[in-house]
């Protein structure tokens, strides 16, 4: 399965949090997933968690979120962590578990930066391999 | 298993974090869990973790914690992550690993809200299904 | 595998932090891994992720961190979710996946506090047991 993360422009809201956390930020994120890269095609869910990032030396992030897919093709969560450095072209993040039609998966994700303009609009190309399934 | 966590008054806190955080609230918890839904029962442990939501346009959330079991018939942890789309009556989490007694767990966590009050109290009801142990 | 966290005085932001949370602390951190416990030996990687903590009545914590290998021995992450009672001298959190050398792996990692000078200065020893890899 391959799907984009479409994050709407709502990420702005991050610029005000690094004014109060000095180390690191927390952004708390809620946007679609679509099955192309473009921002209207139709959400087949939606990308829900957290993401830490800091900018000590290198920038790097941590990440904890749940696709939840409600489509006709796919009901079910895919719950996710790792660590993502973001300047690197490809990295990998576990698949921890999963719920409904993805009852207690396992795998692998491959994230890509496919779009990135600032702080307000950015698009990740999440590639999904799983390799426990029931 | 059938627990229910019972959250204290100190989940009031959340007021405090909304003024700071725009988009999301992260909220931190170290709640009782007790096998029947009393908030006077004695306690088999703590739920601790964290809980962020969103209201951009739905109630939703996004959990990672654990259950810290320190009973005479139980002890060790579960830990736990997923999505919790709270206006659902039942929703699932992902058992993503466990210690001591519950030893390299796995399985499913169906979230049902019992009772809510406000702001200062509510009770989960959590039936844990493990598919995986040693 | 035996590794040492090297915290660096960074984690002093913690005092920060506590202004602001008045229930529970959240602590992003990007700290060197060692495989002895001197902060001034070769990092052969990166421990990144986030750590909450609560006063209420004891100390203690939930952890969701990565640990990120970079040297000539091991390359790939491992993915640890867990709580963490810190003043027990033991205690187990959960190996949930890892990627690249360490794919798909599942195990337990045992935390132990090896040192601890106020708030500027901590180091972790980790001991990981993996009880599932490809």
């Amino acid at each position: 399965m391959t799907s984009a993360i479409v994050a709407e422009p709502a990420w702005a809201n991050r610029t005000t949090l690094s004014g109060l956390m000095h180390f690191g930020d927390v952004v708390v994120f809620d946007d679609p997933i679509t099955t192309d890269n473009n921002l209207h095609s139709p959400a087949v869910g939606r990308a829900q968690g957290l993401y830490l990032y800091d900018r000590k030396e290198v920038f790097t992030a941590w990440l904890g979120f749940s696709f939840v897919f409600n489509s006709t093709e796919h009901k079910g969560t895919l719950n996710f962590i790792g660590a993502d450095p973001l300047m690197e072209k490809v990295r990998d993040v576990s698949v921890v578990g999963g719920t409904g039609d993805f009852f207690m998966s396992r795998g692998v994700a491959t994230l890509m930066t496919d779009a990135f303009e600032g702080s307000v609009y950015f698009r990740l190309r999440v590639d999904i391999k799983l390799y426990e399934c029931y």
